[in-house]
């Protein structure tokens, strides 16, 4: 199996499309815009939906499920929402097919029609908050701590496998809270723990920040996120966590009793990350060779692939290979012994390389002899011989190093890829030839944000939470600002 | 807290209805047939999907996940199936809505017609053996061993929570072999994992059979099933696995290259349980009081109460209970301690009844003074003194003796519930009233089986695998039958 994978430098775009269809994490399917996500692809997610869902539950959230469908009328409630959803959503119009009576085949049943379309939901707030409404009564009942599993539509013109498709998998929480306060403080904890699972689980370093106004959430206050930054420059949303206010419950009229029986409106947020997160894995830490995955993700940590003559020798390293599964499993690591025989050693070297299996075991005669493995690390492809008495250990250590050692590359990236500057010259000078993200003043007016974004395609990703007060004046109007903002492109 | 819940001998269909509220399992949304799933109902959902999923994972199947949306189409390629399933669906005829010009509010764009109508799946195979296709060429691709977790939807006239609605969730396995046989094999092999399930897991006892023509899933050559019995006398179909013989290959022209470089086309299964299985849960074991379930499955296995007056009493009892909580979660039983000061205990006791709660701990100031707890069983309601230091051992016991006595029970309702008859007005009589499976000779038309639908609202469940040859008349029209057939009035 040749890899004649393009190479980053050459396109990055066209080198991360092969690399989603090549290493089989996904594909376009028959149905406009929406992918199939493979079986190795899944594996992935399956395990940042394991690492989310632990953290989301030792947080005190429960999981439920909402219907898929929102009555058109739901979405109208709260307005800015529907100004920002309403627009390219699947709707559904009618419930039945029937044969054409001329015998050409199924047709939608025109006496089927519903009274009031469906909206195929694009996110779930409307539906949620309306059935928020029969669940709150009181004090007592808060806070409302809950979080869904879920398929969304949006209908997209321009996709990309991972990064935007018309469906796409998510989880979306869904808190009430009885104070301003409290809720606030829900949406900051879940920035966090986004943050803590990128960090620590994807080997992804994120900003956490505040989107301005027009990068808002449609019907948020308050819009948290987390953003990373990709190979190519470009920055990556990779979740966001919204303050409502009480936005969802004025419009779907959830009110609850406090302490003294007074009725008053519940405070809302809601916070969502998505298979996207699987495409910004592979942007920051896959190179020409393919994938190369943190371990604690990996769905293959460690692949053993046995290089032998005949059926004897093969016996052989078999039995020595057998109770080092046995072991490694018992510990909790995921091993791959790869004794096809359909397969030369090359060819799976090439594979497991392009697949990003963290580490890679080789054993021959030689080593047989020797008493040895060849031990192969993806990330920076170094190999070495290894004691067969140590190879556990390697194991273990090397588990820890990579996760640490890409996280350490990717940190490095775009320490050196923030870039301060004080002119709008510099800006775009800066924006065209090294990319990542620009630090600069902005006068926090949407005009002037607006006129950037159309003259460089630079958008404001989001004004650090930790920003260090900095009085200055705007690149582009020279008016005040009291700090500065990231800017950057971004997917 | 009163229950109040319907008698079961009053009205079974009440009873059911109402304790799917009162427990907090689901309600109906605002959407016509489309339930909310409350965090408590998806906590068992959550308990039966691990472990299926760890079943599908042990017998070497692999989750993907493919479109919501399915081509109108896709739907008319396997005649057969288009029959069965393009009658009540969801069609998706538009992608964008707009303000209306007059200021109305939101409207269907009608520029944004879809060139060809989208189905939401009622079910995958049409979109995933379209995908399949691109995947399968040689025998070394095969089997392909998949399953999806997803939702679907099939637009149903009556619903009723977890039992029909018009949406589900629920998985899908779909695969792909290089012979008949080992195809076959498959089918009966996911039946068994689905049996083994539902009796280990769910403590239901189920009857493994074969399907006749008519009650077969739409574009299957052999539909396999497990039957189990309700405690009004209905039987409920809890799962079934098809044997779909080449019908999906042909349809979507999927071949493989066989050893000899010979192109077959691909044998094909597919097999699926639902949040139906949640319903089946809760009409098996469930009583007047309440839920009843399996420990296996509890979101909440043991609950303790505390009983006190004052502060200094609840805390000396929490010094005692706070060890015992860590104890038990660190053997992996789940276990709440109850200690809200906002309810009595004997609203605790009355809600964990309710709620189907397998153990539940009290201790007061007399327990206190005794070293003892007390420890009621839900199944059987009784109560008994135990001495601190045999607690643990007790719930250990208990954990497995509830589950062995409610299927233990229900063994013997089923039992008690399978009746013989030679004539047919016997047939009528004991189904009027006695209710449950009855085994009877059928002529294996598809006229008498729909007469006696028709006439008596039993369908013939299945012909069990284990049946035994026994030559007879069929009580309808006396003709020759080689063996008995099951029937039942079904939900």
């Amino acid at each position: 199996m040749g890899k004649n994978l393009t190479k980053r430098s050459e396109d990055y775009s066209k080198w991360y499309n092969e690399l989603v269809v090549k290493a089989d994490l996904a594909e376009n399917s028959g149905v406009r815009g929406c992918m199939v996500i493979k079986p190795y692809g899944f594996a992935i997610w399956e395990k940042m939906q394991a690492a989310l869902d632990k953290m989301f539950k030792e947080t005190g959230h429960e999981n439920a499920y909402f219907p898929l469908f929102i009555p058109k009328s739901y979405l109208s409630r709260e307005a800015s929402h529907v100004a920002g959803f309403a627009k390219e959503c699947a709707v559904v119009t009618h419930y039945r097919l029937k044969n054409a009576e001329d015998g050409s085949g199924i047709i939608v049943d025109p006496d089927a029609k519903l009274e009031e379309e469906l909206i195929v939901r694009p996110t779930s707030e409307t539906i949620i908050w309306d059935t928020y409404r029969r669940w709150i009564q009181s004090y007592r009942d808060l806070p409302l701590l809950i979080n869904q599993w879920a398929n969304v539509v949006r209908w997209e013109m321009r996709t990309r496998l991972f990064l935007r498709t018309s469906e796409f998998l998510w989880q979306e929480g869904h808190t009430a809270h009885a104070t301003e306060q409290e809720a606030i403080d829900e949406a900051l904890q879940m920035m966090e723990v986004y943050a803590e699972f990128a960090e620590n689980h994807m080997a992804v370093p994120v900003i956490r920040g505040t989107k301005t106004e027009s990068e808002r959430f449609a019907g948020a206050l308050d819009t948290y996120c987390i953003e990373a930054l990709m190979q190519d420059g470009k920055a990556l949303q990779a979740g966001t966590s919204h303050f409502l206010g009480q936005n969802f419950a004025k419009a779907f009229d959830v009110k609850f009793a406090n302490k003294e029986g007074k009725k008053e409106y519940v405070w809302a947020t809601s916070w969502g990350v998505s298979t996207r997160l699987v495409g910004a894995l592979i942007m920051t830490h896959s190179d020409d060779n393919g994938l190369v995955l943190p371990p604690m993700l990996a769905p293959i940590q460690v692949v053993i692939v046995p290089i032998y003559r005949g059926l004897e020798q093969l016996d052989a390293i078999s039995e020595q290979v057998h109770p080092l599964v046995k072991e490694l499993r018992s510990k909790g690591i995921s091993v791959k012994y790869d004794n096809r025989d359909t397969q030369k050693p090359g060819f799976k070297f090439n594979e497991y390389e392009l697949k990003g299996v963290p580490v890679r075991l080789a054993i021959g005669q030689r080593d047989m002899e020797n008493g040895t493995y060849e031990v192969a690390r993806r990330d920076t492809l170094e190999k070495e011989t290894v004691p067969m008495d140590e190879v556990v250990a390697k194991i273990e250590f090397l588990m820890e190093d990579i996760q640490k050692n890409i996280y350490q590359k990717a940190v490095d990236y775009r320490t050196e890829h923030i870039t301060e500057v004080d002119s709008y010259e510099e800006f775009k000078t800066e924006l065209e030839e090294k990319g990542g993200f620009i630090s600069a003043h902005w006068d926090g007016t949407i005009e002037t944000e607006d006129r950037i974004k159309e003259e460089t395609k630079a958008t404001i990703r989001c004004i650090p939470i930790d920003v260090k007060k900095e009085e200055g004046k705007c690149m582009v109007t020279g008016k005040r600002s009291p700090n500065r903002v990231l800017f950057a492109k971004a997917y």
